[in-house]
């Protein structure tokens, strides 16, 4: 697969290195080196307290200590989720920072999942906390909620194609509750949902006129296979929901025959289970991601 | 107007201070006392240079020290926008928790805008961070985002609930991008934000079973008043978009002619084009105060 860089749009740090290469392409050759998998970093309260590092800043601290020693290497890519980092305030945050360069550092993608998504200029400020050279909190991809239009996203969108990262849209929840909105129909008689895959097709067709884009779905594997074409999106499908909350490698596996190579399924409660100790956690993550490889195929 | 307090649900930290009023009751109080403009706190980087403090986390911090100095007993509320204070990273939040806590001791209700949506534990989360006494970044009310289903905010409802704080659902967007989707058409033919209303009436009625509940919706009045009853959703609306964005007093009134009393009107660039002098960014809301209460017959 080759994927066309959006030369124009680079958008590199003054005097300082060149972006990187397009996220779609790093995120395939994580793939392709470590398997699909991608360890959600979801410390919650109950996490921290079973780990004994006590639900507290410091807590939070040590939990990221104990995930940046035993990850490098095993996964691709990590996913924090932003909401348990934000339960400690700026402390909180602080950490998650620590926890984003270190990993970075350390050759893992970091996927951001914050599903931020506003208005305007409201876009541009989330852009510019999580996108690029010069954010505070930059990550490699960040996920993205679409109720206020996708059209409405571009300055997160532009953002992300111009310096090489990626943009997941929440498109299908794993969740029930989320079904009746998502499946309601335009007048012309689409879903919201598939309405947004083929909205991000073209958009992905703009950016990069032959490959993978930088615009990918986050896809719910719980429902079972779409009525609609998702290799045609030529973008990546972040598939949440993976063990706790339910969905199966062979849910996966059926949801994307069509794009096998293009999905990220990602778990977190039941390998955080395997923790604190370093070896659990990169047994649990060792084991799940060869059943995902097994399941796709790869 | 009476509300009846959800008492078993009342939640106040253990041995400390009992929970407030529920905010509906604050909103109204405030809302009569200084009419009904919410002040919108976007710190961009525009307007950080604009006012000559620098964009970086100490040109914020002095934009929070004016802000705190120039707005109590001026407005009843103020609504900082998350993403303005994300873009400084930890420090950025520092400075909105500094915000936050020093508004509420003046006096001042805080709206959060920062539409957080996501499902299960996550939502869980996102309530121990803006909601309740013991809250990080408490707020006395919140935005959230319902792509994901409003079945699946559950958890930041009933912890709003019961420690008085509000909700307000993204219902209808300001902008032009979200009408697709916002008059998607569920399979009873009602619209997705139709439906939305009529959920939160119901959740409304269940909270509080006369007068107005803990669930509002932020809801755009560029568009023209809906076909439907925004009476009947018993709660409060926010209205954004109040100057530069484009809507006028005029458009309030008309899109809020049933309930006028329960609007709350938000301006950000407009007024703090006034700043950073306090009397300039104190007459600037005083003037469109004025013409809200004259346009909403209040």
């Amino acid at each position: 697969m080759t994927t066309t860089p959006t030369a124009p749009q680079r958008l590199g740090a003054a005097g300082a290195e060149p972006a990187p290469a397009p996220f779609a392409v790093r995120a395939q050759s994580a793939l392709a080196a470590h398997g699909p998998l991608v360890f959600g970093l979801d410390p919650s309260g109950a996490v921290l307290e079973a780990w004994g590092v006590g639900d507290t800043p410091d807590g939070l601290d040590r939990f990221v200590d104990i995930v940046v020693e035993a990850l490098p290497g095993v996964v691709g890519m990590v996913k924090p989720q932003s909401a348990f980092y934000e339960r400690h305030g700026w402390r909180g945050i602080a950490s998650l920072a620590r926890l984003m360069g270190t990993c970075r550092e350390a050759g893992l993608l970091v996927l951001l999942d914050a599903k931020r998504g506003d208005v305007g200029s409201t876009n541009e400020a989330y852009a510019e906390a999580y996108l690029g050279p010069d954010a505070a909190l930059a990550a490699d991809a960040l996920t993205i909620t679409p109720y206020l239009g996708l059209g409405a996203m571009a300055p997160l969108l532009d953002r992300a194609a111009a310096c090489g990262a990626g943009i997941f849209v929440v498109t299908r929840s794993s969740n029930p509750e989320g079904r009746p909105l998502q499946q309601a129909r335009l007048p012309d008689g689409d879903t919201v949902e598939q309405a947004l895959v083929d909205d991000i097709a073209a958009l992905n067709r703009r950016f990069v006129p032959s490959g993978l884009g930088p615009v990918g779905a986050v896809f719910g594997p719980t429902h079972g296979p779409p009525a609609f074409d998702l290799a045609a999106m030529n973008g990546l499908f972040l598939a949440p929901g993976i063990g706790a909350q339910g969905a199966t490698p062979a849910d996966v596996a059926a949801c994307f025959a069509s794009c096998p190579d293009r999905v990220l399924p990602a778990a977190s409660r039941s390998l955080l289970d395997a923790g604190p100790d370093p070896a659990g956690l990169r047994g649990a993550a060792q084991a799940l991601a060869g059943e995902l490889r097994r399941a796709l195929g790869l």
